[in-house]
């Protein structure tokens, strides 16, 4: 088969389309004809040689993808050789096939295109995941820092799926796409947002933080919570040494943590699609939540998405297609 | 009556013992002749004018007291004059007589020395619910930071109570107290402690770590957590703002998260004094958990207790009594 690989860590000119061995699925596992793959800024920071894949995984990128089971390994069950199926992966899917771990396989939602989908799968993981660990509730205020990007559009409609309301950073051109998606308030992240949310939850803080930016907002970001507020750090995009003021953390009985999906459990992974099929997925078919802007790129030109992806002009989710022409 | 009052906010010369009118007890609360009052180092905090009390309460210091109730103010029943009674406080115990919600009041220990009990009160209201907080659990390591002082003292104990391997900071000269409470590792504060704590988990981190240093231990403590680790800051006795790593935080999957006891809205203090009576007064009666060592000082030498707690030559924790002669 073909793969996209990367000759040394560093741009996109390192990225090739060549060929290389097809994986065989191990016990528990199953081999995926690649049909689509979203892109994560993660697989920019492998390429870069930031984000290594844990160990005994492919280092061939990709980290979510569509497709079709084209074989299954010892002792699945409850899948079948032509299953349409979606998988959240520790990467392996810029390539024509993919090995996936069967409990790591989503169905495809109703009513959806499947490609849509297929951007999804991190985004939703991801997000459901982290809101579940920091108990985002009803009532509550959320902020949420990139309203824009993959992780952002979503995370703001599944937030007001919640009941909360959402106040966001955007750049300024892109506060009404976020507006359109369900945000409250939406803040010029070049602004000086740390008044910004104040004034828009009434010097009261906010409840719930989903951060992507990291060190350069910390100290903001805390300041920003509410009594009893938690912060969830999810991406480091601006640095990850900060200051944190440990007094005003502790006068707000604040938390802080920090996750990431790749390097989680097999189980934890597991249980985390059972959510997502179990919650978004029938939000996703009632409309509740809208799939948002997708750009598809050929597969074999993974270079011009990360381009893309990396320019920040893009609005929502870039999704690399197999046998794509444009 | 007479109360410790202070002149100007700064060092122990500023405390006089000098008449002031007799509170009057509200609705639900109740007035209380002191008999013995803990020291805590938020006392101390409040002698400089570091820690002013909330809006609404006395400017007296004293944040837990034992003794008689001499009048009920309107609504409180369970509780009669003549009972004697432990208090969690806000301020007010450095008095004759102090007043105190009666949610807030507990039973004293069966089987124990009252005045004992009452140098607990402070330190088992805020281990037990910082425990909770971050769900310490059995079989979990949890890193205990100042294991000889009042907090540390008490948390090894609960920690070993509930299940947990305790490794604890501590003075060289302290280390065998700590041994005796129970502590599993005792690692000389004054050493480079940070690999000392990964030797003795075998370099996977801590699970739990109940923090009273701050800044200056929080590079070295996150790097401490294990694998979903979570750190608890109380204090802050060696600076506020630190330096966190949260790409170290988001490997780890770590939390970080901060509370004082004072601040806490009155159904959590009630709630936490329950808890208290629940699960801290049978291990004291049975045995389980010793209230340690107690220096005891008369209540109108309160500037002595602060110079002997500033010192850090204590072991244990200093309570001071009404009508003490030495």
């Amino acid at each position: 088969m073909h793969a996209i690989t990367v000759a040394e860590p560093g741009g996109t000119d390192q990225i090739r389309w060549a060929p290389v061995p097809t994986p065989e699925p191990g016990p528990g596992e199953v081999l995926v004809r690649t049909q689509a793959v979203g892109v994560n800024r993660g697989d920019i920071l492998q390429r870069q040689g930031h984000y290594p894949p844990p160990a005994g995984v492919t280092d061939v990128m990709g980290l979510e993808g569509l497709g079709v089971i084209e074989k299954l390994g010892g002792g699945v069950s409850g899948h079948a050789a032509g299953d349409q199926v979606l998988a959240l992966l520790a990467g392996g899917a810029y390539a024509e096939y993919f090995v996936a771990p069967a409990e790591h396989l989503l169905a495809v939602p109703p009513g959806i295109d499947p490609i849509k989908a297929a951007g999804l799968v991190e985004v939703a993981a991801t997000v459901v995941s982290n809101f579940d660990r920091v108990r985002l509730s009803a009532g509550e205020t959320v902020l949420i820092h990139g309203g824009a990007g993959g992780i952002g559009s979503f995370a703001i409609q599944y937030a007001k799926a919640i009941g909360a309301r959402v106040v966001t950073t955007a750049s300024r051109k892109k506060a009404s796409y976020c507006k359109g998606l369900g945000a409250d308030e939406v803040i010029d992240y070049a602004s000086d947002w740390e008044p910004a949310v104040m004034v828009a939850t009434a010097d009261r803080g906010v409840d719930v933080i989903l951060d992507i930016i990291g060190a350069k907002y910390l100290e903001a970001n805390v300041r920003c919570l509410a009594t009893e507020g938690r912060m969830v750090t999810i991406g480091l995009q601006k640095g990850v040494k900060g200051t944190l003021n440990l007094a005003v953390l502790l006068n707000k009985r604040g938390t802080i943590t920090a996750t990431s999906l790749r390097g989680r459990p097999a189980d934890q992974k597991a249980a985390i699609c059972r959510r997502v099929e179990e919650v978004v997925w029938p939000l996703l078919a009632d409309g509740t939540i809208e799939p948002g802007n997708q750009t598809r790129v050929p597969l074999e030109d993974a270079a011009r998405a990360h381009e893309l992806l990396e320019s920040g002009e893009n609005t929502g989710k870039i999704v690399l297609v197999a046998g794509y022409s444009g």
